[in-house]
């Protein structure tokens, strides 16, 4: 049986997975990322994880090659380079380093990339040739593909679209210390920042009037709303009115078919999407009214990234007699 | 000799001309399309102007085809959709309605992205992958090249991007009434408009305290900087400022290699260039920084949008033997 290694590595864990060409992922395991400061311990533990992972799998299988997503992730280069969540400072040979460890093909990619690659394999964007994926996780991350291609850029680092500036410069800071930088809004991070602005800005009472900002979890805002709790309201309107005149724009660059959204701010469902359709329709260009989708992806949360990751390798592979 | 017929669509001019393999615009003449209110006319004009034009070339010519740039045009319907400067409204199926008269090749695309396409084959971006060529005249136009493909969208309106949204919804309205777009600020007409509301916003001394907004030209505000005028300075910087984060945030989008500038404002020179390039490369994510060049076009001035408009049907012939 054919199988791809998918990896995601993240600023807290590092997924692993054994990917099927049909995008199923049948083994998957993880561990804490941050357990490895040093990077060729690290890089040896995804070595003996895959290596147990193909072992336990009890079936023979032909292995591929690995695909690896990760933030700051350069393709042409097969680096990371100065992921502000990850501990490895500067730039980090990940893909020449692992080659030592495993002889295989291995190509690494921004997370954001990868999931737009694997929802063109495997998900909801299979007939498409414009769409662009929109992760909204801790940051804010896109994966754009056009003309039936993931865009790179000039050396692999298209689509950093969390620090683009909305406010000609008078905004918040986000993590990079980009003013007005959109991640600083539009995030799962973004949404808690406007929560406790909220609280600033209204004298209404509200349930968070009691939690500290380092306690406000995701999951709590979408039940106040639930409950009708005007802040966690006013929080999620300004948060898709932000996000919707982000997408509007964004669709004047490259007028994809849809917008696939996924990560932790999908999960709050309707609270964000009601207002997120109403508005982003509200900012269209005439040109582009009713022509643009937004959809929640439609792949398994907990596999999306590995999957991703694993599309960077099965893409060379579905080609010609499969696709 | 293969020649390709190039028109150029404008809201006062259409010009047209016989363009080589090389780029070079042989013969050239321009009427004025507002003369030409009804369209069945206007068709009939391009045809009898083409083929005046090739009975005068002197030499036997071999014609490839005809390719056209305009606003608002639709490669992928071969139509023109309600441009606000042209006198056709509604949806116009330009290229069907020639093929009626013109029995070769035709097809149409939005002037920005068909100049885009004149780069890669005749100007500056010959080598170049990842680009946008930004037009600067009465709007902003671009043309974005990604992966080595011009980026149409999914019914080929991308790169609209005069009216991305820069402001949060709170800024000058557009000529399509968009609030906030860029090109109520960048552009010919957005420097105008700019010199007018530095007027209003400080009260030094200035030689347009003398002029109404219906007299100011781009040359006067050029030639007010040279001597010195503060409000004409204060308006380049505000302009240079405001281009200067889009052109970063576009960056974040598809990373080129390099914009491409052409048109009106750009023949402001330094005096628009210099604040652009101190402010570009501040704005820039430190992942960019000094790898996106700022360049004005090589492309002749009077032909560019003709071979542009020409580099639609030469995109066809040149990819075997010769490129």
């Amino acid at each position: 049986m054919d199988i791809v290694i998918g990896v995601d590595i993240g600023g807290t864990k590092t997924k692993i997975g054994l990917v099927d060409k049909n995008g199923v992922c049948h083994e998957k395991t993880f561990f804490r990322t941050q357990d490895f400061p040093n990077l060729e311990e690290y890089l040896n533990k995804i070595k003996t994880t895959s290596d147990e992972m193909i072992s336990n799998f009890g079936k023979p299988v032909n292995i591929l090659g690995c695909g690896i997503g990760a933030p700051n992730a350069s393709s042409k280069n097969g680096t990371i380079e100065n992921a502000s969540n990850l501990i490895w400072k500067g730039s980090v040979p990940l893909v020449e380093k692992l080659k030592q460890r495993m002889d295989m093909p291995i190509r690494i990619m921004n997370d954001a990339s990868a999931a737009a690659l694997g929802e063109m394999l495997f998900g909801g964007a299979k007939d498409m040739t414009d769409f662009i994926v929109i992760t909204l996780g801790t940051g804010f991350g896109a994966g754009i593909v056009a003309n039936g291609r993931l865009i790179d850029g000039y050396d692999g680092f298209a689509g950093e679209l969390g620090h683009v500036d909305m406010t000609m410069g008078d905004g918040r800071l986000t993590g990079l210390g980009v003013r007005g930088g959109l991640e600083a809004y539009v995030s799962a991070t973004g949404l808690k920042r406007t929560v406790t602005y909220m609280q600033s800005k209204y004298m209404v009472e509200s349930r968070f009037r009691d939690v500290a900002y380092n306690d406000l979890h995701g999951e709590d805002i979408t039940r106040a709303a639930e409950e009708g709790d005007e802040i966690a309201l006013k929080s999620f309107d300004y948060t898709a009115r932000i996000m919707a005149q982000a997408l509007a724009n964004f669709t004047a660059f490259t007028q994809p078919e849809a917008f696939i959204l996924m990560g932790g701010l999908t999960n709050s469902g309707k609270w964000i999407m009601t207002p997120l359709e109403k508005y982003f329709n509200g900012f269209l260009l005439d040109v582009y009214k009713g022509k643009v989708k937004l959809l929640l992806s439609s792949m398994e949360d907990k596999t999306a990234a590995i999957c991703g990751a694993a599309a960077l390798i099965w893409e060379n592979h579905r080609k010609s007699p499969l696709q």
